[in-house]
């Protein structure tokens, strides 16, 4: 890729001619009346297409994965939207879904999620920016929820809340350490009863996991009243529907749980909707989403978060079994210059041909590959291609992954748009025409979450074991007392490692996970799993990207990526 | 009006039929790419229209604003919506332009501010909800802000902030007693720095008062730099351009910054855009929203919140002198009811016929009547009639009017819509024709800020005379010394009382106004002057709203007030 060649990722989308939104709904037989236009180029589905096409056959579903991130960049959201666009030009009905932004890493430092280059969803500054809300609105009813749990002991307490005890922190979508830890309900009796509290980013919400996996309005409203936002002086767990707010929630987010549609720089119709992140949360977008996807479109390639230990672990154990899918082949991305990284050079040694630090990286690509491969699914490796590749190196993963049986594909996305992924199409499309796909979720659900969470350290990162901490070996004996243990687990790990130590970099090997608390998150369907130092609320960098955006008095954005 | 004979508000909207947005924009002679639909009902329209029709003749604007609110309600909302479509019945075009809603009261108590009966904006579900996003945009652009101050600290404090005297608060949409008062940056050195906080709610935000007077997009970003968020160790002020960060908050401003266009039920364009609490901050809907309604309609009726010693008071003072816009007339709003509880009643007995309390309620009309003659406008009482009225009641009221040269109007535009307000309608337009007009601000902005508080105080309330806190009387010295003594007051006071007492109902005399603290508001271009107790975060009560609202799988909201 010749990134000082081209335009930025801004400057391509700025100069895009999308389709008015109506078109690509039209383009994939939406009915007028099922479209709600956000703008000219944004619009919601309504969820009635997806009953209405329930007995249609379902598309393909091409899960985009990774090896383990790098700050070299490995364009895991850019080869998906590229793959989607090669796709349709080599003759295949294809449709684009990906996770929404969330604000906090955008202001932060992680850049934008609509892919990059010439293989961009847009409107790419409102997919960045509030697009169509969704997030806000998950803000919105889950700090109700909190405001309604802190009236409720203000105004008495009927419940018998254990303010000690209650697990519902609230939330916002910004990176800000500083409400970490907090002590709420100061300053006198009419002004709340004091208690330690909390502030996750909104990405990190049980509520955002629910927009994620609820299959339709019902379910979305059965599962919020499900979540437990504390437990009374008995230890008995408090629910949403204790509460009696589950009505309101579910008002609050009518609108959010319909799809986003909107479009590639190609005109190729994505679904950008949900946006759990993969770290802390399952990583994947929304099951409404991907679904309608698969009814509409012959051939859905999806995202799921960082590394294939963490998003493509939970797309295949979590997702795929609330919504009942099976995918059809996984990508994984990779790079030359992530490779080299995970062999031990620094970012400022990426420039140079290295066929060493290469070849010692590869077992990081090599692990993710074993752990597809355990889920019994056809697999591609894409080679993101950038300008600083050699061709020895380039020569010697192509030898690699043919030496292991392996099909690779070099794109060139970015620079190209889906010309450039069109090798990984067909690729792609061969896989699925010609390889057996034996999926299988990695664990039973009857398993113990020890087990499961054993089971997914063992076979996806390689580890040897898992260590439980105390608060954590008690939480799994609640858990089990309280009927949860059938629930799969979502694990929140480091995405830098494969271990819970984001300095160990490659195939790490003998170590163990800490597994430090765990999270019961009942309305979502699944136990979380806190390793190592993972933080569910991220700080802002010493100079935040917040500081270098702008607009002019014509409205035209600047420094937003 | 007979409540109980007909539907419920939200029946009523849900039974509504309403023209496609983009036909409403049409017939205002709004260009199509000057539109940007939000669904099917809502649009947001560029500022571009704005600048296209400069040089248009105004059209008239007549503010609608009311006694002292009183828990027997006095329908101001309704009032507008309904004289609105009043207006266009006998001839006139005439736009509506009212505040949008804050999801807090919403799910408390306070109920819909999106009119009433047959006379409400629509899509009401909507815009009680998110509607198209603009608070939730001002709570992100807000405690973005704060996040950046607190990585400020903790990212070596390069300003000098003095982590003691930070006065930019964190924000949200909602009734939470429990983060009035909190500390935050708890947990240890990773964590932040620990300090007090608290959160207000958004429509209490500078934000949202800036969003509410800025002129252009150049105008908001300047305001916005403008904001004071904390003094250095040597008490000079921090402001947001020394952060530099205004660009990015302008950016998130961007698309709230469109007025939003949506209709009334009778299909009369309402500009529903911009939603500061009149008690807490200035109370009025934005600036660009009025003026564009004026360039595009011959009568704007517009409201500002509470009782006329709150919004009108604002609205004269500090909107119309930011937007350089003289208005035609006002409305004053009083029902029988209201009257008879400033008159000493209890709201369980209002049923019955009381012409004592009547009478005796009447001084907190008159106040208010006296107001708007001290500010030279023209202006006519709306008497909101109530099934429980009696004739004997109306007649006294009618009486009294005429005995004082006011021109009185009943209306009935709760049950009748429009054609419940052609009798306000025909006697705005007499007033306009034929009365004088001789607006003129309260004070000048030379005065002190002590000064220009007495005279509202006086002149406004009709109290005694103003007693500062000792911190009040500290910060008074600070303001005039750094330069801001010529920006207007924004008072922040019981809506409830013409005192800062809230008990005090009728037309109390003998009293002084308690101002507590000053809050220099230099990017909205105020200083906010805090009395009695009044709180900038609401509470909820001990049975919020939210507890009655629901929706059906099919997606039908009940309970919504």
């Amino acid at each position: 890729m010749m990134k000082h060649t081209i335009p930025s990722d801004i400057e391509i989308a700025q100069a895009a001619k999308p389709l008015p939104i109506q078109e690509i709904a039209k383009g994939l037989d939406i009915p007028e009346e099922a479209l709600e236009p956000y703008g000219k180029y944004k619009g919601k589905v309504s969820l009635d297409v997806l009953k209405r096409l329930e007995r249609q056959k379902d598309g393909k579903v091409v899960l985009v994965t990774a090896i383990n991130p790098t700050p070299a960049g490995e364009g895991k959201s850019t080869v998906t939207v590229g793959l989607g666009q090669a796709l349709n030009r080599i003759g295949k009905q294809a449709i684009v879904a990906l996770r929404e932004p969330s604000l906090g890493p955008s202001m932060g430092m992680k850049g934008g999620a609509a892919g990059g280059g010439y293989s961009q969803v847009i409107p790419m500054e409102d997919i960045n920016l509030h697009f169509t809300g969704d997030i806000h609105s998950i803000t919105a009813a889950h700090n109700l929820l909190a405001a309604v749990i802190d009236n409720h002991l203000h105004q008495g307490n009927a419940l018998d809340i254990d303010p000690r005890r209650i697990i519902w922190k609230r939330v916002l979508d910004l990176n800000d350490r500083a409400l970490r830890n907090i002590v709420i309900g100061l300053g006198g009796p009419a002004h709340g009863i004091p208690r330690e509290d909390g502030f996750d980013i909104t990405v990190a919400s049980e509520i955002m996991a629910i927009l994620c996996l609820a299959l339709d309005l019902e379910d979305l409203k059965a599962r919020l009243s499900r979540m437990v936002v504390a437990y009374n002086r008995q230890h008995v767990p408090i629910f949403v529907s204790d509460l009696g707010v589950e009505g309101a929630l579910t008002v609050l987010l009518k609108d959010a749980l319909h799809p986003n549609l909107v479009q590639t720089l190609e005109n190729t119709p994505a679904f950008v909707h949900g946006g759990p992140f993969a770290n802390i949360a399952h990583g994947c977008n929304s099951i409404v989403a991907t679904k309608m996807a698969t009814k509409l479109g012959d051939y859905v390639v999806t995202e799921a978060g960082f590394g294939a230990d963490l998003g493509a672990e939970k797309f295949l154990d979590i997702k795929m079994r609330a919504g009942a899918m099976k995918p059809s082949a996984v990508v994984i991305v990779a790079t030359i210059r992530a490779l080299k990284m995970h062999g031990g050079l620094q970012k400022d040694q990426l420039q140079e041909k290295n066929l060493e630090a290469l070849h010692k990286g590869m077992s990081n690509l090599e692990k993710h590959i074993e752990t597809i491969e355990a889920f019994g699914l056809p697999y591609v490796v894409a080679i993101n291609r950038f300008i600083s590749d050699s061709e020895a190196e380039l020569s010697f993963l192509q030898e690699w992954c043919e030496a292991r049986g392996v099909t690779p594909a070099l794109t060139n996305v970015w620079e190209e748009g889906g010309k450039g992924g069109e090798a990984l199409a067909h690729a792609v499309v061969q896989v699925i025409e010609q390889k057996e796909n034996h999926f299988k979720p990695l664990y039973e659900l009857e398993e113990s979450i020890e087990d499961k969470i054993t089971e997914i350290v063992k076979k996806v990162y390689g580890g040897q074991g898992v260590e439980f901490s105390s608060l954590a070996a008690k939480q799994l004996k609640e858990i089990e007392q309280q009927g949860w243990g059938a629930l799969p687990v979502c694990m929140a790990k480091t995405q830098y490692s494969l271990s819970d130590d984001p300095k160990k970099l490659g195939r790490p090997k003998d170590f163990v996970i800490h597994v430090r608390e765990l999270r019961p998150r009942i309305g979502a369907g699944f136990i979380v799993a806190l390793t190592g130092d993972i933080l569910t609320m991220p700080g802002l960098p010493k100079l935040p990207a917040a500081l270098q955006m702008d607009i002019s008095s014509e409205g035209v954005i600047s420094g937003l990526f």
